[in-house]
């Protein structure tokens, strides 16, 4: 075998063998395949797709590359969101379950580009620790339920490398290579039920709706056929999620929602995710499993899982703070908000010192934006759309209008769950 | 500008302006574009393609990446072949044209894979020097009309650095690519006429007759624009060209051609692409050039040029040597010779040493193979197919075999001129 001949049958669009997807990422991994074959044949696959056979394959493969987490812990859940801008949910969704019973041993990662990460969130909570040993991770959710860690493991060696490379050759929005990155880390972390939440839109990775789709029915395919009860959400990215977007702002956003106060979006969002990782783990019907948790939100029981969680990973809740000095920006004209964009956001967010525009950047936690309108409110000249929490930076009023468009139509508010896959 | 950009809206396949493809051929050449970004790039072109304009500028942006060759001789013509088994026609080209007041002052390459090159095959002839610098060039192609040499001056260093990544990427196949690389060279080397050879077949670059229409078109626009007199032959290289393959058995092929003796296919091919240069160059008939070269084709006025040439540049003829041992392969049936794999003969010359499989190879100029028979010749079981020319290295009757098809039923010889692109 040769990666010339692999590479070269692609390029007709032959379907590859296992064997051959091994050549490659074994090939790839030790440096046989340079960067710039593989950068060949991940071009190729972003243009020309691979078959639903082809991605299972090339999971798997990725999965054997590298270390499997096995924990002696049932019921077992694991969720997974694609990533977008004022994304919170993991805060909420983990510390609702475990508070009923569905235990969660979570690895979560940081923010790159305009998307934020679970770990930069919890680290604004002074003392709180991301890094553990397996057996104090362990330990923890076998005592309390829920454990969360940045990073653990030689996980699925293949996916990083890979990664780096699809981040610097255009090829990160490639189907088969999403669903192949997220499905081999989610199953080597060990869960029984994972539930996926797919973001689609302005603001996502994946902002056509087919496509979304396409890529929700084979990450369920994948997960299943691997043995795990896994269900998919396609969840609305155009407009940020909830009303706070920056690390600080965003976890007093959870804390409220934990609290029964909740954005009417994030709320719903994070009902159904936790729902469906109820239902997979006890195997109970999803009515029953909804009916659990909006108990649990509303009753006081998730936010005590949250503080437990918290305390026992060393976090201060008192130290929460954000930055004094603020700017509100008010509307220019009257009229329904018909569009916020979540990218645009995003990316003022991080240009304020929220979020990274490479690996060795440092972000400022306590930075960001709280949104006071959302798609479909109706607006006034010189109302207040959005306050901005800063510190060193700042940025112009003008670009965040450029966010927004206002008509004079009336807009419907948008629905934050698009499809259940399941 | 950035090139993740360029690689995205690549990938949209959308139109790049001439600034987009300027950025990335600067960036490659300096290094800030890295080979596994470019590799993305040219494995994007080669699977989407580029529109003419895009062509059109890139091979400009390329051929002014580096030197171009000036010289002050009128007329002077260029040839280029893509490549083939058995091409042996600018050694005959060259001094016909010359012998005709057509000045050549030709650089060429050594063969690499299953075909040969015309520096290889000129090295065996003792004492040919095949480095010359500008000034001694211009003064032999002055005083005799002919001056070959390998490499010379920092020509299009944007192809030497991209050809290198598309060899070990499997980008060598695409047709901008191959127009781009093959007329960026030719411009630089500053000839005013400009007759390619493009060969079409199992043994050549392009083997599919459409795809070669469309090359042969593409360069001959190109040339034009920049203001060359452009025509394009395509030829057929099914079979190989001639009989003879093998750097010194084509050194003599070439000399009995010149004498008046060559091989019914060679021989029409070296006409018309001789014919083709002087029409071009001298602004005449093409059937007023094609007499002109058909006399001193079998006047010997042809052949006194060569040996000329060959003096001038240290060559001494009566050094050429063959390999003293030879083996006939003789056919195992009777019937029409309906296929010579040229591919296949070229392999196998190869592996007797009369090619590379690396560049850093080192060559055997006296062995090869000389054929008995061609395409549609009757052959008669036990007659001689062809002779095998060896030293060190030998090949089995088996493989030999199976590079011919012999069929009962009758076989047209081929004809090897294809079509002519004007």
């Amino acid at each position: 075998m040769d990666i010339l001949e692999i590479i070269e049958k692609k390029e007709k669009n032959e379907k590859l063998s296992k064997e051959e997807l091994e050549f490659t990422i074994k090939g790839f991994l030790d440096g046989t395949i340079k960067d710039y074959q593989m950068s060949a044949f991940l071009t190729e696959i972003d243009l020309l797709g691979l078959t639903e056979e082809e991605t299972i394959n090339l999971t798997n493969i990725m999965l054997n590359s590298g270390d499997k987490i096995k924990l002696d812990i049932k019921p077992l859940a694991d969720k997974h969101s694609t990533g977008g801008v004022g994304d919170k949910t993991t805060l909420i969704v983990a510390p609702l379950v475990a508070s009923l019973g569905v235990n969660v041993a979570k690895m979560s990662g940081r923010g790159l580009g305009h998307t934020g990460g679970t770990i930069d969130k919890l680290e604004s909570i002074k003392g709180f620790k991301t890094e553990m040993t397996l057996s104090e991770f362990e330990n923890q959710v076998k005592k309390i339920g829920i454990a969360l860690v940045g990073q653990m493991g030689n996980l699925v060696p293949a996916d990083k490398k890979i990664y780096a490379l699809r981040d610097v050759t255009g090829t990160v929005d490639s189907i088969p290579l999403i669903a192949s990155s997220v499905m081999s880390k989610k199953l080597a972390s060990g869960a029984d039920t994972i539930v996926l939440d797919l973001k689609v839109g302005k603001g996502a990775l994946v902002e056509n709706l087919e496509e979304a789709k396409e890529l929700g029915n084979l990450m369920v395919k994948i997960g299943n056929m691997n043995g795990k009860n896994t269900a998919c959400l396609l969840s609305n990215m155009d407009q940020p999620l909830g009303y706070a977007v920056g690390n600080s702002l965003e976890v007093i956003e959870s804390i409220e929602t934990l609290k029964g106060n909740g954005p009417e979006d994030l709320n719903e969002l994070v009902i159904r995710l936790s729902s469906l990782m109820v239902c997979l783990s006890k195997n109970i019907k999803l009515e029953e499993a909804t009916k659990k948790v909006k108990e649990n939100l509303y009753n006081g029981k998730g936010y005590e899982k949250f503080k437990q969680w918290i305390e026992a990973q060393g976090g201060d809740l008192n130290t929460l703070k954000v930055a004094s000095k603020t700017q509100d920006i008010l509307a220019d004209k009257d009229g329904y908000i018909s569009k916020i964009d979540a990218l645009k956001i995003g990316k003022l967010a991080r240009a304020l010192g929220a979020g990274r525009l490479t690996k060795e950047d440092k972000i400022n936690h306590e930075v960001g934006i709280i949104l006071n309108k959302k798609v479909g409110d109706k607006v006034n000249k010189g109302e207040k759309l959005l306050t901005v929490y800063y510190e060193n930076k700042q940025v112009s009023e003008e670009e965040i209008l450029n966010c927004y468009e206002i008509t004079e139509k009336y807009t419907k508010k948008p629905n934050i769950i698009i499809e259940m896959i399941k």
